[in-house]
């Protein structure tokens, strides 16, 4: 199933993406059920919205060996965690604001995995029964104030800088998908997630022995290589083989 | 006024502490109001809870020169930021749960700030406008996952790593309180706020400018000299001068 979150006469609200057709759904996002009555939207009437609302973005740093090959890092033994803050959400179609701090804004295409029920100390093997689906993510990274800082939190955290679409693919097995990130059409990063260095399951179960992870929790996997500089009227895109493409303009600030 | 959050039968709520006295409010954080024919309840009564529920909290990293000396680090040109999760908050009273991980588990006494109203892009002279009040923070850390990973987020992020309150005071001057930690007893950390190398308004001003603050949003201003650890058994305080003391003990993994 493909789910969407979605902005329709002024209400936000999550369906199920069948054709062109969005059925409405009821209920929370670990708790989704087809809402009694309801017609079908069509998807060009919506605007669509980031297809979850976290409380937190976890993010992986050096997930994929050759993007921290060309960051000059060694592999990491263990996954390292950073958190992107819910402020920082946009859903596909919105723009990213490059902010006037930063001249060296870049994309990082990730797979993005979305929680579906509460998560605590959840071991590997049972890591599915708490994984609701799989998104697109774009882990937008001010690259100079990044390195600047040590901790990633300024460089990764503006607001706009956590694009997320366009749905939710359940059902979905992500450990052999292609992924690609272009700018304006020209492809920049091309991988599959058969690379992660850890894979999705053994994040949910690391990252929950640390801290509970919330139905629309999102854990944004890392980027493989190819990052590299986005500029005001550039557009981005990330697309995941069996998911999507999510994309996004890049704008000056207001 | 000192604002609380509380849970009296069942249910949770915020309050006005006036001696020994809770004065129901109603309406959300950034707009509370009396709560009309509410009967007063006794402090005793009640379970406090940490007295916002922050969809983020944003920590400083090195804020006191103190601090920074005894970890050999230098002073800081611009403040470093980092997010510790909205589920690693836990009230007055709430046991730090002391990580299977680690094994060098430290306390550190923090002045927090209360957001009350949607911040973004404020100046630093306009900065009380979007300041709720003033609380107690322990910015609770496992020392060697925090050296080990360079990114602060796993150290500092474990469930229960955020003990907050014991209230909000608002009206009040942050910018020469006297601040305190204690374990069992002993006083570890001792300073002043004017010893702060970025003072609050400086850093809703400076935060706001990379993320929105939304209501409830708290930002840990960083500690002062005298970081140390802590073991399953020990009682650990922050008091700061005209707000209180927030007590928790460490307690082991269930």
């Amino acid at each position: 199933m493909k789910i969407v979150r979605y902005r329709h006469d002024g209400r936000d609200g999550y369906g199920a993406l069948e054709g062109d057709r969005i059925m409405p759904l009821d209920g929370a996002i670990g708790s989704l059920a087809p809402a009694a009555g309801a017609a079908p939207i069509a998807l060009g009437a919506v605007r669509l919205l980031a297809p979850a609302t976290p409380s937190k973005i976890v993010a992986i740093g050096l997930n994929y060996a050759d993007h921290a090959a060309e960051g000059k890092r060694e592999l990491p033994k263990e996954p390292m965690l950073f958190i992107k803050p819910s402020t920082a959400l946009i859903g596909p179609g919105a723009a990213i604001v490059y902010p006037p701090q930063s001249t060296n804004l870049h994309h990082e295409g990730e797979l993005a995995i979305v929680i579906g029920a509460t998560a605590s100390q959840v071991a590997a093997a049972d890591a599915d029964r708490y994984i609701l689906g799989y998104t697109c993510a774009n882990d937008v990274t001010a690259r100079d104030l990044q390195r600047r800082d040590v901790q990633f939190t300024r460089g990764k955290g503006f607001d706009t800088f956590a694009p997320l679409g366009p749905w939710i693919v359940t059902g979905l097995d992500p450990s052999d998908l292609a992924i690609e990130t272009r700018v304006n059409g020209v492809v920049r990063q091309q991988s599959r997630t058969s690379m992660l260095i850890f894979n999705c399951a053994y994040l949910v179960s690391f990252i929950s022995h640390v801290m509970t992870l919330l139905p629309g929790d999102v854990i944004s996997t890392g980027t493989p290589a190819g990052v590299g500089p986005m500029q005001v009227g550039d557009v981005v895109e990330v697309e995941i083989e069996k998911i999507g493409c999510l994309k996004n303009p890049i704008a000056a600030p207001r």
